[in-house]
Formats: structure tokens, C-alpha cells, sequence
């Protein structure tokens, strides 16, 4: 399967999963899926088979590019299988029961920004619709075709402009091509003692473009918590034109002209490159967790903590059931994860504070003994290796016909108490009505702010077998629904994509959907950019 | 002069000048004028005299407001004088010269977000240009009329809009009008322990409006040195309708829908009210001054101390000329001026490790024993005094027909000896071609981050009496030049207004520019709010 497998790492010689999570020597086997279906009463008996692309009704490609481009697109039946979809829960189900998303009629590999140029003017000419494709971990819907206003639909995969292409150590920054994959990007910056530090979930599977055009969540839990901070310039290709922004540590010159490319999710134009802030590597490292019996005052903790100038690089917040799973705590403690990291000085005091806080607020826990270049508590090192593994067994259990899926969103303090409670409440009762059965609901927070934080939930519940996608959207729009009522953002870090339009739109401003929707005019005039995402 | 006084404060009864920077009393005098001038030979041997409004030529208005609209309106030609332009050096020596800029032909005070949209309806449909005016600090032609595009002109002085209307002590944010000015926030929300601590050097005299609209530079030398990273939640009012972003910590939904609004400089809407992120106020606070009698030396440990992870709240490094002028220093050396803070935790080791960096680059200074809440260092102090004092000073010098005027910029730091070394050198080489004399240049760097720094430089040199505004425009040019090769913004925290135009055209990518100007015909299809601004 050349077109899935890592091109881009070829001493990569894993397969990446057409229709799943990840590299398919890490599927759960079958006995794993039927062991873990067993604790969602409800679940099938005998996981769904593994879907396969001959299985799959694969028209020929409605167009045909022209000779000049030839080189860069492939009909390849594999390659446009693994394109069709993200790797949300929606998409994998989808996958498993044989109703794939509208598959592209082609993948284009560019390999230069001037072949982004080209292939946007050939599409836009003969209106085929473009998306972007990074590493497809999208979980919101962002990387598939719906619809058919399109002639055609070309999959844009950035993963062949790869390269680190610059490093200036002085002003510690990188100029890194957008298709470059997270450990295919920090290899080439490990030798000059380097590094991005973006460590989303999804890490190994997702571009630097793709965290870009998604303002994705990274590794700090505070202050800077999304990769926007770490941008210094984008190049970005448009229908209308390209252009580059200045490299610059900071400015005030009119709005900033980055800020409307992030998060633009594909819709305005294709990343191809950025300049990256680049950090040394941390020197100095504590990590501690502390247990509670109160979620409440775990909760007060965290925002005592949060608003204090600690600046944890960790600060993570599980709940009872989410510390079970992880392996955190067995006895309904709720677990909060604390780390600090430092390239320039010890950081056990500002742990040693950080706990005092945790513990004034009825926490359980000791700061364990110095130590460099590791975590130093077992529960840390638990929730770690629990956290990469987790869209592993998200597909397992989909395969037992679960429906097992996170959303996460991001509100003020004085609004986290209630929306918490609401969304167990509502959410339950929603999935309780359209199954028949009691959800599972966990919640951790993944980010926090001095004005508030960012819940992360779980929802797993036995599905109706063969109605699986209509279950997960029967529960997804109660959760819309609760987020909207307590103002409570669609998402914090996955992005909108065509999943959470319904939500971004009540919650967009009006005047700025105006100036989305003229920008959008402006720069894509064919309106073959990723359509339906951000703005019809 | 009610128009003039600060309508905001009543228990001030200080006025301020119409024509110059701040209060009329703390003006330099006539002697002192003298004293300074003789600094500067080929500056005039008597001050100009102090203009007066009764010599200004103040047509009628062109245009009368509808009734249900007048009580809001005044024609008062105080009030229009005092609202004629902003406070950069150009505007204060047009003024001396009796040649302001076009005065506008009413000055609106709303009281609520309703009639500023009412305001816009009808200048909207009568050709009426609108510029948001807030404390009328603008030192970039941000807050004046050019052309005669317009049946008349409007100045909308959000002022009377300067109430905290709601504080959230649980996520430590407040609901803020955009007309209070920095004292008239501060004042209502220190009961509450809390400050928004964003001190520019035009604190008593901007609106936090201005700030936000202008993306203004604050206390914080690193992270968060602009304003924008403090805004939760913005309500802007267009001619298309009113928005208001929700009250998030963080979001990663769409482009950030605030940072489009963050220095539009009133060209896309008026920014009414905010809710802000605060700060507890500091409980400790340690500071110290380092010398340095290489500059290049003190650049690098300055690099050094930015690209650790210590944070500093302070971290000016003043050149020779800088820091005598500023009291800081008498041997010609250069200054760092370093200060931490803390609501949370002593910062006494954050300032030893930095002494000890700068120490390493060739600086000498010492740790002060420990003070609570007040700077601990003769030369911090000196240098606090003397720059809230420079403007004051720029307008005794600009009576004495003195060219005296500061510009800023941010680069990365590969760029910045360079950068800093050519401004000298070619600004130089501009003034003494204008004006047959050899110019001051001074040069600090007022914030610092991990990948550059933001220098801002002091021009000073005797005009070509009568000519003082070609001479500086001249001079200026030679700036954008230099600016402009070395890809160093055309401002970093002063805002582009009208003086800044030409060097923002050159530096802002295409693609931006068109999705700037979709913007704009989007949310202000009459073209009437601040013309000429950002885009055309």
C-alpha cells in the first residue's frame, strides 16, 4: 500500500491503517476487542471483520489532470480509500459498515508550493473540489467530501513537502514544510538540540500544516496551549495567489495576517510552509500526581493553580472514571497530573508550591524525588502510555459496535461546574434515550487558563447494531446542544470541520461570518477549497 | 474646555492640551524649552508660542445631525480642535505651525453601544466619514481626517463609555467599556485586588478601545506583551450589525474570530466593550539594572535572558544615549533594566539566575536585597520617571523647532545588530541631509522574545524651522527604508494608522491584503469608518 504507508519516513516500514487509528500492527486483535466489548452491556458478540478496499465500490475518476500534473495525482484504488476519511469514531464506524464517505477521484502529491499553485488553477478551472490532506487524523469530519456541487473531488496530501528546509539557531527558529509529520519533523531537529515540543494525541499521525490550519492543542497546558503562539510566518497558497508573512517575533501592524490562516481549516488556502519558534529541550523536569476524593476541589485546585504563574507544562485533571481507565487511581479518586519542565532551572519548587495548592484544596500527594529526563510517578507514567493508546481501543470497541467518542470544548471557570454536571446529565440521558443504555461519561481537563479550562469527555456506550453513525449523532447533538446553552465552545482543539458546523455557526459572530464569507469570495473564487467546512 | 477635560474622571480637574501631549501643567515652560533647545544646536533661541484655538479657521459644520441624535453631537470648536489629530510629533508641530489637520466638523459622544450603531446608520447614509477616537494618544495618524472623499466628518469619542460593567472574580475577568481611559479602569477594579496591569506609556491618556483596536504594547516585556492575548471576549459594532464573541479561555474553532478585530484600527468596526483577563497584583517583585560597556555584548545576554524560560516582566536594555538620557547611566555605558513579579512566589532566584546570564555576557550589577512592591534600583527608578516625562519633553523640544520623534520595530534576532547598526547609520546619513545637522539616534528594546526583539528608536535634531514637517517626513522615509530591507515590521506596537501606510502596503502578504479589503466592504459598505486607514 504505497500510498498509506509513511513515504515520508522510509525507514518507516509499519502500514498505516486505511479506515483506523494508526499503524495496523497496533489493532487490538479480536480476542481484545471481544474482551473489552464485554464491559459495555449491549455490545455484539464477535467484532465487525476488518473492512477491506476490494470491498469498496470505486467509480473511475471523473476527471482527468492534465499531462503537466500527471505525475502528481493517482487514481490508485489504496490511496484513494485511505483519503476518503478523518479518523473520527463517525469515520471508522463508517468504514467497518461498509459506508465509507464520498471517496476522491484523486490524490495529488505535490512535492513544491508552485505544484499547489498549479493544481488549485487546473481545479479551479474544471471544478473540482480540493481538500487538503495532511496525516487524515481529523476527528471532526475536516478532510472528506460532501456533497456533489463538485465535478470531482482531488485529495491534496502535503506529506511529500516534508523537509526542514532552514534552522536559524540564533532567533532558535526552523522554517519546516507543512506535510512534515510530527516525529518526521523533530528528527530533523533533534540534531541541533531543538524542538517543536508539539506532542498533540495524534503526534505521529498529523502534519505541521494539518495542527496549523487546525489551531491544534500541543503539549503545554497553560499559557501556550495551542500552536498558534509558536508561529513566526506562513506561506500560504491560494486560488488567489500566494503569500508569505514577514518573520517576525511580534507585531502590531493591522490585524495579524497569520491569525486568519490559523484555523482556517483548508477553506482559505493551503499551508505550505511556516516558520517555527523552536524551544531547547527541557534539562529540568518534575511530575507528580495528586488524588481527590471531592472532584469539586480538584477542581478549585486546578484553577488556583492555573491562576498562579506556575505555569505547569502539565496539568491535567481526570475524573474518577478516567483515572480508571488510564490506570491513575483504582479506588474513584480523581487524579491531577502535574508537570514542570525548564531548560534553565530546576523546577522542583514551583512543584513543591504547585502541591501545596493541590493539597489546600484537600489533595492527596508528594512531590516524588528529583529526577531528570523522566516522569517520576507511576500514575503519570500510567495516563501517558493510557493516552496513546486509546484511539487504538476507540476502534476496537467500534468494531464490538460501540460507540465510543471524545468532544472536547473550553468555558470560562465560573460556567465549568454546571457545564460539567450538564453534560453528564444530558448527555447521558440523550445516549440512555437512543440506545437503551447507560453511557459511560468521563471528563478530564486537558488545558487550563487563569479564566478557565478545557473539559475533555469520553462517551461509550453500546450502540443499536447497523445504526451506529445515527447513535453518535443523536448524542453528538445533545452535547451541541449543552455547549451551546453554556456557552461553551464546539471545540477547544479539534477543530470544526463538517461535525461541528452546526455548533460553530451559532456561536460564530455575525459581522465576522461576513468577513469569513467575503474572504472566502475573495481567495477562492471557485469555491473549490474544502467546501463546507467554516463557510458554505 | 469641557470637551477637552476628562469628562470620564470628574474628580480630575486637570486639563488637557488640545494641540500637545497630556495635561497643560505639567508642559515644560518657556525657560526649560530654552534649556533643552540648547541641546540641540541649530534649534531656535525662543519657543514657539503655545497655539491657541480661537486662531484656528473653524468652518461650520457641513453637516447637522438628526434630532434624535444631537444631544450626543457638540460643534464646539474646542471639542473639534482638541479631536483635529493624534499626539505624534507631526501633529503636535502642525499645530505650532497653526497648520492642524482637517478639523473635524462634529465630535459625538455616545453613551451606549445603541447609539453608536445609530451614529454609523446615519453617517452611513450621509456620507459622513467616522474616526474612533478614544484617549486621541495616536501617534501614526491613527485618529485624523485626510482627503475629501466625505460630506463631513465625524470624530465618535468613545469616552463617556468608560464604566466596569461586570467583574468575575471566579475567572478573574471583567466586562469593560472600550472609552476608559487606563486610571478610570484601574480605579474601578482595585477594590477588587485585581488589575489589568497594561501600563504604556500613554496609560493616563489612551481608552482600552485604543489598545485593543491598536494591538497596543503593555507592561509585560515578555510573553504576553500585547494586549491582545488578554481579550476573552469582544462586542464590536459595525455598519453591518453588532458581534459579540463569546467569553472563552480558549477556543480552537475557526480563525479566532477577535484577532480579526485586534488592530483594525476603527476601519471595520468600533470595538465597544471587552471582557478582560486580569491579574492579581503582584506580591513580589525584585529588580536590578546591569551595565554593559559592549552593546553587542548586552544584546546577546539579553537573547540569553529571553530565550530561558524566566520570564521577566521587565526587560529593557537602553543604549548609551538611552540610558543618559534617562538617568540611568553617566559613563556611556548601556543599561539592562530588569524587573520579575509574582502574585504567587519570591522571584529573587529568577533575578539571580539572570543577573547571573547577563553577568556572563560582560555585565556588571548586583542583586538588590529583596523589597516588597517598589523597585529596588536607582537607575530602574530614574529610568520609570524620565519615560513618562519624554513626551512632555518631545513637545518643549518640537516649540523650539526641534525634529524629535521615536519609531519602533521588531525583528528576529539574527537581524537585529544589523537592523539596529543600518538605522543608525542611514536615519543619520537622512537627518543630516534635511537638515544640515547630525542627529541624535537613540535606541532601547522595550520587549524581548525568545526569536528577537522589539528596538524603538529616538530621533532627535534641529529642523529646518517652518519646514518641520518635510524635515521629519524625510527622516521618517529613510526609517520605512531601512525597516522595509531588513524585514523589520513597520511597527510593533504603535499601530499603522496613516503615517505607517506605506511601509504596512509593502510588508503585508497579498492574500491578506484582499481578504482585508473584502473585510471592509463587507462590514462597512459605505466606506465610512477612519478612511484611509489600513486599506483603502
Amino acid at each position: 500500500m504505497p500510498a498509506t504507508a509513511t513515504a515520508t519516513d522510509p525507514g518507516n516500514s509499519r502500514t498505516r491503517s486505511w479506515w483506523g487509528w494508526g499503524y495496523t500492527d497496533a489493532h487490538p486483535g479480536d480476542a481484545e476487542c471481544v474482551e473489552m466489548g464485554a464491559l459495555l452491556p449491549g455490545t455484539l458478540t464477535r467484532p465487525l471483520p476488518i473492512p477491506r478496499v476490494a470491498d469498496l465500490a470505486i467509480d473511475s475518476p471523473a476527471v482527468t489532470p492534465p499531462p503537466s500534473l500527471a505525475h502528481l495525482v493517482t487514481a490508485d484504488p489504496e490511496a484513494r480509500a485511505a483519503h476518503t476519511m478523518g479518523k473520527a469514531y463517525r469515520d471508522v464506524i463508517r468504514a467497518l459498515r461498509g459506508r465509507p464517505g464520498r471517496i476522491p477521484d484523486l490524490v495529488a502529491r505535490p512535492t513544491e508550493d508552485q505544484e499547489v499553485a498549479d493544481l488549485l488553477d487546473w481545479a479551479g478551472e474544471h471544478q473540482v473540489a480540493v481538500v487538503p490532506f495532511g496525516g487524515g487524523s481529523s476527528v471532526v469530519g475536516g478532510v472528506e467530501y460532501r456533497g456533489d456541487a463538485h465535478r470531482a473531488v482531488l485529495s491534496l496530501d502535503l506529506t511529500a513537502m516534508d523537509r526542514v528546509l532552514e534552522i536559524d539557531t540564533v532567533s532558535r527558529s526552523a522554517l519546516i514544510q507543512a506535510g512534515a509529520l510530527g516525529p518526521v519533523l523533530e528528527e530533523q531537529l533533534r540534531p541541533h538540540g531543538l524542538t517543536l515540543r508539539h506532542f498533540p494525541q495524534s503526534f505521529e499521525f498529523s502534519t505541521l500544516g494539518g495542527w496549523l490550519a487546525t489551531r491544534a492543542g500541543g503539549h503545554y497546558a497553560t499559557v501556550h496551549t495551542h500552536i498558534d503562539d509558536f508561529v513566526q510566518s506562513l506561506r500560504v497558497v491560494t486560488p488567489a495567489g500566494t503569500g508569505l508573512s514577514w518573520r517576525l517575533p511580534g507585531s502590531g501592524a493591522g490585524p495579524s495576517p497569520d491569525r486568519l490562516f490559523l484555523g482556517s481549516e483548508g477553506a482559505l488556502g493551503v499551508i505550505t510552509r511556516a516558520w517555527m519558534r523552536l524551544q531547547e529541550r527541557p534539562r529540568y523536569k518534575a511530575s507528580a500526581s495528586v488524588a481527590f476524593t471531592d472532584f469539586q476541589r480538584a477542581l478549585d485546585a486546578v484553577r488556583a493553580i492555573a491562576q498562579s504563574d506556575l505555569a505547569p507544562a502539565n496539568c491535567r485533571l481526570l475524573d474518577p472514571g478516567e483515572a480508571l481507565l488510564s490506570g491513575a487511581s483504582h479506588d474513584g479518586s480523581s487524579v491531577l497530573v502535574l508537570g514542570f519542565e525548564s531548560a534553565t532551572a530546576p523546577v522542583d519548587d514551583r512543584l513543591a508550591i504547585a502541591l501545596d495548592m493541590a493539597r489546600a484544596h484537600g489533595g492527596t500527594g508528594e512531590a516524588p524525588k528529583a529526577e531528570r529526563d523522566a516522569p517520576a510517578d507511576a500514575a503519570v507514567s500510567a495516563w501517558r502510555s493510557a493516552f496513546l493508546r486509546m484511539p487504538y481501543l476507540r476502534d476496537g470497541l467500534a468494531r464490538m459496535g460501540a460507540v465510543v467518542e471524545t468532544f472536547e470544548t473550553a468555558a470560562t471557570w465560573d460556567r465549568i461546574p454546571a457545564l460539567i454536571d450538564a453534560v453528564r446529565t444530558e448527555v447521558g440521558a440523550a445516549a440512555l434515550k437512543t440506545t437503551g443504555h447507560a453511557a459511560t461519561i468521563n471528563c478530564r481537563l486537558t488545558h487550563v487558563y487563569p479564566d478557565g479550562s478545557a473539559p475533555y469527555f469520553t462517551v461509550a456506550v453500546a450502540g443499536r447494531p447497523g445504526d451506529e453513525v445515527a447513535v453518535w449523532d443523536d448524542i453528538k447533538a445533545a452535547a451541541t446542544d449543552v455547549l451551546h446553552r453554556h456557552r461553551a465552545t464546539i471545540t477547544h482543539h479539534h477543530a470544526v470541520g463538517r461535525d461541528h458546523r452546526p455548533g460553530y455557526d451559532l456561536q460564530r459572530p455575525a459581522p465576522f461570518a461576513l468577513a469569513l464569507r467575503a474572504t472566502k469570495n475573495a481567495l477562492d473564487p471557485h469555491g473549490i477549497l474544502n467546501p463546507g467546512v467554516l463557510i458554505d
